[in-house]
């Protein structure tokens, strides 16, 4: 399973590794989650600068594409050149939107007719498409999900987790990174948020 | 307000840009967090290569100190000449650990009569050191904070945040962040987490 988590300059430093690290908690089973970006390089909106795992392109033979949220995202929804070197298949891919990223996917033309996630700066421009723009953290319609608020970014890694291994898989990392002394309430997010999509998930884990 | 992640190659991402990315939300503020490490490039256990925005010795004048965790926190925790780069002042800093990271501050000696939090797979190390290990989120003991499982580093600028604004500000910064629709449930577990050691913040928000 080889996932796409695509980082533009100026990029919300959660919204990307926070979905990555969870992914590549299960680098043992073969997951493998890389920064995916336009150059060499990106900075995020603080200034950390960080070497591109994969180019764009890696989008046509990735598995699954988060596309991540940042400063810019209205400017690169904007920009045909760069949208053509991406490569979306919603038939064969799971594809999620952290927060902005949703216009991207709307962009694309690939959100019609589905309601959106996206956070709070971001819901009039969503609006603006014709969308309905969610009051909840998570939401998808097949292969295609959309999240809103930088810490929902665990439930896109919950739900493609749950949706390609089960829920018992997506719960056991969650467990790994919640705070201690609280993991049973952020399983129950966790699982809450998406259980109305994976009906068709496997219902025992793979491990 | 300056502060120093502490950022080691193999270092977990969440643990470093969590924290980072929160306490960056007051830059408008005057704070500044910088991922910070003992070379010019460190390579998180994914494999994402980072630019370091400070050096080690950034420690001696930064206003705070956070140390992350990964991999490699045990080795780091023997290697005198790299620990000897690090300074720390708890009478004058702000410091916390996450994770591992409290293997460091153990090691420097400033843990020492204080019950310490951690994740689930460095317990022993620090039981071990002779501390007490707590089975929550967040502790601190005047300017010393340790914090347990991932998604805590959000309870580490939560504490930081109250410590010098107020739990008012940093309500503000967790509303931000928050998986939307669950804002109240999040606010009310970092403010809980953090409030029992922030008796002598201001009361009311700086802002």
């Amino acid at each position: 399973m080889e996932i796409a988590i695509l980082t533009f300059d100026q990029f919300n430093e959660m919204d990307s590794f926070v979905v990555a690290h969870l992914l590549n908690r299960l680098s043992p089973q073969g997951w493998h989650a890389y920064i995916t970006a336009p150059s060499d390089r990106v900075t995020s909106r603080n200034g950390v600068a960080v070497d591109a795992q994969r180019p764009l392109e890696f989008t046509a033979t990735a598995d699954a594409v988060v596309v991540g949220s940042g400063w810019l995202t209205q400017e690169i929804a904007q920009d045909t050149a760069l949208l053509g070197r991406i490569a979306l298949d919603p038939q064969r891919q799971l594809i999620a939107s952290q927060c902005s990223g949703a216009l991207i996917l709307a962009r694309l033309g690939l959100l019609a007719g589905q309601p959106v996630c996206t956070d709070q700066f971001t819901r009039q421009a969503i609006a603006r498409t014709g969308a309905q723009v969610l009051d909840t953290p998570f939401h998808a319609r097949g292969n295609l999900a959309t999240a809103g608020g930088c810490l929902s970014s665990q439930y896109i890694a919950t739900w493609m987790i749950a949706r390609r291994l089960g829920l018992a898989e997506a719960e056991k990392v969650i467990r790994l990174v919640a705070p201690v002394g609280e993991v049973a309430g952020y399983v129950d997010r966790a699982l809450q948020a998406v259980r109305p999509f994976v009906a068709n998930a496997p219902v025992n884990s793979a491990a």
